[in-house]
């Protein structure tokens, strides 16, 4: 699929870039790591300007589990744009909304018996969060909510608060208040049992922590390194909550819509969480779209309390409507299961190819990982795939997790195609180690 | 346009609302005000399932100034999509965002002789607004924010602080720090000015006031009633900021896009803040897109300090660029002004006919409203308008304005459609008083 | 009275300070403009190592009222020491506190017809501030609290968010939240009164300024440079924190016990605030005590919800019972007013010769002060006293006014002679000024 | 010793209390478990105004570890006072300050090979302790300082952030920030290290704890339940500070000046913290003083940057050169460790009369208890020892440990006395409660 002649930059124009960097903030990143105008894109592939061709395991950072301009959708939208459908509504009633919020109530909510109501909030996760976070703080009165390692829960101020990166939290400039810091499932190591530690600095006497309003989590940490709490940890977490009337809030932004095999990551624990953010992949096109679902009795919220213009992105929820069709039989779940597997056992594969250089193999559903030891060396693999045309990112504190985050949708054999390049960077990069290793480089140490 | 059957609550059918009612949260507010559910809309007009059709002086809150469904880009929308043009992008390079970029640098910046940066944040105006805030918190190290009275920036944590509404404020359930208050252009009234105010608390000798890291405002601040701040007030804040090397940040998220007749609200007072944060109609179809200009010796973002998945809705940088097209020539602002004008002759002449209840009528360009001395009696106007097939929308700290907000595209005679539909909304309210008055009804009091 | 002979160093040893040098903190402070080592004292003169003499227009910074030493009450001590009284008891009941609540109630609380529950805290200033705003926080629920410019309530976190002084805020290290800063009585300038501007800033619609628990002031503000508020202003802020439900604590830790004349500082504006901190002349020995008067119907504590270990200085209430004998007639008040006026006419006298750099002559009772234009002149005027023996400190945020505090039981020639000597440090910087000037060196100006 | 004729209410006149009930704030509270009016007393034995005696194992809360009025101290100060020796002084270098700060250097710091700075501060254990949580953000340029579960520091705002106590806390009326709360010596159990958990969460990565300016701690935690740290955890502690360049507090109020036997409490441990938090029996006499130890290098305070009135108590200065003496000789550390042992061996012997009900001896020299596991047993046992002459109260989060701390200099004899009411008033309280479970009173629950 790749243009191989060899252009200079990876192949891009020597102005290519040019109003990017006259332009556009030193904010940009993604850019940075993936230099190329990308021009279009279908399911798992993307092309820039040049018509180079990518596989992409990025998705749209997990907006795009049904695949880049997935038809299905994209033709129900140009219908709804040609029929003058409302394209923004504030939270004025509208047909569209209507229509996801019955789908969404038919397909989702009572197969599996849950009984939530849905707020729209601002269409990024961190709006959804900020919108949960407030709402548990009202009905408990209480300030404090509890976060985890390596949790990442969005950049405005509380969600900041709660997410765990270093980096990112010195970025506020202001203190981060309001957030009890907990060890997530495995922090602490194999001996010692986080949650052992949680109930006690919680609700044990005297431990000085003032009881909180909410625990706030991810079932997976996707930006965390791929660390996935297992559902005895999950559903213990759920019946302390329980028990002390501390709300549970997931947030299910990257692990929910199908990430992990099930439509909620929380399902295989067993577990009905108080309130729920979804975004990234709810409205199935990578158009901007959240929500918070909440059990009834705690929808207290004045009407306006919370608000935000775009919270009605009426072709968001046209999307939406139109992805829940994958969710109505069990075959897509089965077929992100089979997916799953072959993604972890050619995993395995390459990571026993360099056991000494990848320690783990990490994940769940088509959201896992190779942690590598050295940063230095993850970071040259992405770099090797992106030059054999495999778009691939870093996770971790560390960024030393190289994190695979296929279409749910992408067909088989461009999966394939995928691990072979990853596989292929992965060699190429031991053997770029061992030459330098060999040549006894003075200059740039092999570890960093 | 109206239809006029008189149909049960407004016309709509006993179910229409129902999914609404037992699945929406309970924050929802503009529906309960305007209850209807709409379909379809094009430009000024938009209509309900019913077939019912208003006219909307509300104007997705600002987010439609280029109207409703403006052909010219839906058309270019659809065609991106049939081309499989890039949906969603993170902060990666596009081809989209390169026509964006390029359009708005040669249609906004230059010709204004802006040099700025430009910040894609998550797409809502309270992402743009706390990017901003952190930016400037990190640039001069300090950690105060000086915001005015009645602003509104947002209701994430970090604006939420900025924000002056107390019922909003509440609804945070933790302390809203690191924001000083200040009066804005005429809150101290006629005999004071807010800014000697502003000056000696923020600089004088033993004020007690840490010095800030900014000044964050509107030049028109629209939900806090519509308050026009002076060319000179505006001035004068821009020159003590630059004095004291305080920032100046603009939130011209509703005011600004031509609003009030320029493209950036402030240019009618000369000044050139350090940041600018832009949403609502940047996008010019109601699709969520934000931004923050920065200037660029103030542009030390480290990659990836502040992101958020939704940075790249390409839909909305098309849209963007598609609707800079009607700044390329003068007659777009002057159309604004003209129509202005009239929006103004009429409500004072509505003024006019209530002098007892209307005290006043504020605004600029498109954005004006009457001032009613009784909540109540502006509350019966929105509702009598509403009867009369008119949205329209009530601001200010005691939500006693009349705010009118209408797409800047709008046709003259729908315009003054409305305008007479308003009147005559007008008309009844003080009838009804009257008649209240007359029957002197012990039990429910005229005036609240 | 001063010792002539000119020994280096203002006539101290070389070896004198060395102990401090080598082991005391670098944050002492008065000792360096006060350069010797103090051995006894008896009211107004203070007496070093070497048998130089000094008049002590300092007082302990007010700690000092009743004089260094008080025979009186030094007798009562010894005696109270002899018989074994208790020396510390924690909130324990002793005979010496019930001593002094009786002589309280009798001497200062029932005359004026006040009706106060004592409270006695940790025996300092700044912890009788802390339990007043925990108080205020508690009865009222809320959080923020009202300071004002230039105050001085303290170095503890509650306390310093309360206080103005730029260097002092600093070094707290950490955010200083809760607290809202309002002009005090004349900030603005004489065209502005800032009640106006506490007015619509704390009470008025879409102020954005959370409703406070407490308002906290000093009626005059000694450390703030002797400022003095209106008996109108204090009347003003009594009546608008009634109105509003919000307390008003006076804290009359420098300005109460006689210092302004009055027991209270804040009788002159006929008011009764809701909670009164006293410390440092309640003792009257200058011995460690504090409390705050809180009005019955407000004292909500739990039993020992704060607490502190010497809130039981029994030697401190001996003392404190001792000195209450003053107030039991009206001569004691009478001979302050009658020392204020010489004060005030001696400086207005010093005023009048350089009216160019003396602005004004400030203050009430016996802390009043002399403001100078330039504050290099202001502490050449402190250190020409010293010189001669005369102990004056600065005060005001640019550290510009020269601060008259002397025992209020001062003998008349001794207040007479201390006047003098500052006169005549006045005219000495004058002429070393005027030298200077002379001499014109026109690129490096007076002081360094 | 004490006076047995059966006088109601303890043996109090009816009208003893009643300006106590009339005037002071509901806030006081060891008088309430302790209802009489103190007169007099000697070293270990306080009288109240009947006549009655008791033996006092609470000694000023560890303020009267060289006993009340003590002689020798006394008879020093009443020369001081006769001398005129200056009685307060603010930071002013005395004569008293002099004597004091030579003693201490050549006592304590020298024989111990301990280099320090002296930092006077506002005379009570909060004022220091905030002086050095103040003094650390300050060096550090960090905010959070980690604090201990069951820890104790104080009720001003920033010390009682880092206090653990949960209705103490409630009492602060705002957020309490910048503290992280982590698990003290065995508050895991025995399972887990503690240290092991601090060690992740401050240090891993990941972890989204903010690196601390300081860890702040208690070698024993008296008011916490008497928990005692061992030297291993204290020495890994200090050896995880020094490596992360994070400070180390202790707040050694309660429990250094000997009550543990060496002078420093952390002496046993083997470490030198960077600053040390002095109070209580540091004057010696029960008189207000507090210090704060700095290392030198630290101490990098402006002049005033810290202040307070009554940082320069010459009396205290007095009194705690006084009792230096005591450390000149090893007798004095010895005499505490053997009736150390003593009290050890009765103890244990109490609680071999009732296993059931008391679950263990704490504590470590002159600072130990009884941990009942039923709070309303502990608080009988007060209770039945103060009807038997001996006044011992409670702390524990559950208010459930009997805490004994009699003076260090208490007659041998009277120790014992002390120690046999003790006894008995256990057995009291368990024959009453064996009364009570055989006749089944219906009205008083046994059982909280």
């Amino acid at each position: 699929m790749r243009n191989e002649n060899g252009i200079q930059k990876n192949g891009q124009p020597d102005d290519a870039f040019q109003v990017f960097q006259d332009i556009e903030s030193a904010v940009r990143s993604y850019c940075r790591r993936f230099p190329a105008v990308f021009a279009t894109a279908r399911n798992a592939v993307i092309e820039d300007e040049q018509g180079r061709q990518y596989i992409d395991f990025l998705a749209g950072a997990g907006a795009l589990n049904y695949g880049h301009n997935n038809p299905k959708v994209r033709d129900r939208l140009v219908e709804y744009l040609m029929s003058d459908g409302i394209a923004q509504s504030l939270d004025l009633h509208t047909s569209a909304k209507k229509d996801f919020l019955r789908a969404f109530q038919d397909v989702i909510l009572a197969p599996r018996g849950f009984d939530y109501r849905v707020q729209f909030t601002g269409p990024t996760g961190t709006n959804a969060v900020e919108a949960a976070l407030k709402l548990a703080r009202k009905v408990t009165g209480r300030r404090n909510v509890v976060a985890f390692t390596n949790a990442f829960h969005g950049m405005t101020l509380a969600s900041l608060a709660a997410t765990a990166r270093a980096s990112k939290r010195a970025a506020a400039g202001v203190s981060l208040h309001d957030v009890i810091r907990m060890p997530y499932d495995g922090f602490l190591g194999e001996d010692m049992d986080s949650m052992d530690v949680l109930e006690a600095m919680l609700f044990g006497p005297g431990s000085g922590v003032d009881l909180p309003a909410a625990i706030i989590l991810e079932t997976v940490q996707a930006e965390g390194g791929i660390n996935v709490a297992s559902p005895q940890w999950l559903a213990r977490v759920a019946a302390l909550a329980r028990k002390h009337e501390v709300l549970l809030i997931v947030d299910d932004i990257q692990a929910g819509c199908g990430r992990t095999g099930a439509f909620f990551s929380f399902e295989r624990a067993g577990i009905q969480p108080d309130l729920v953010c979804l975004s990234k992949s709810i409205s199935g096109y990578g158009l901007p779209m959240s929500l918070v679902l909440i059990r009834p009795h705690l929808d207290c919220w004045e009407p306006g309390e919370h608000n935000g213009t775009f919270r009605g992105n009426n072709l968001a929820f046209v999307a939406a409507t139109s992805v829940l069709d994958y969710w109505r039989d069990q075959a897509f779940s089965e077929s992100i299961a089979r997916k799953s597997r072959l993604v972890g056992e050619r995993l395995r594969a390459i990571r026993d190819t360099a056991p000494a250089q990848i320690s783990a193999v990490r994940g769940l559903g088509l959201l896992q990982g190779l942690v590598f030891n050295d940063p230095q060396l993850a970071n040259a693999v992405s770099k090797a795939a992106f030059e054999r045309g495999l778009i691939v990112e870093l996770c971790g504190p560390a960024e030393n997790v190289v994190k695979l985050m296929p279409p749910l949708l992408i067909e088989d054999d461009v999966l394939a195609d995928g691990l072979s390049r990853l596989a292929e960077a992965v060699r190429a990069c031991m053997n770029a180690a061992a030459d330098l290793t060999l040549r006894l480089d003075p200059l740039q140490p092999v570890m960093g």
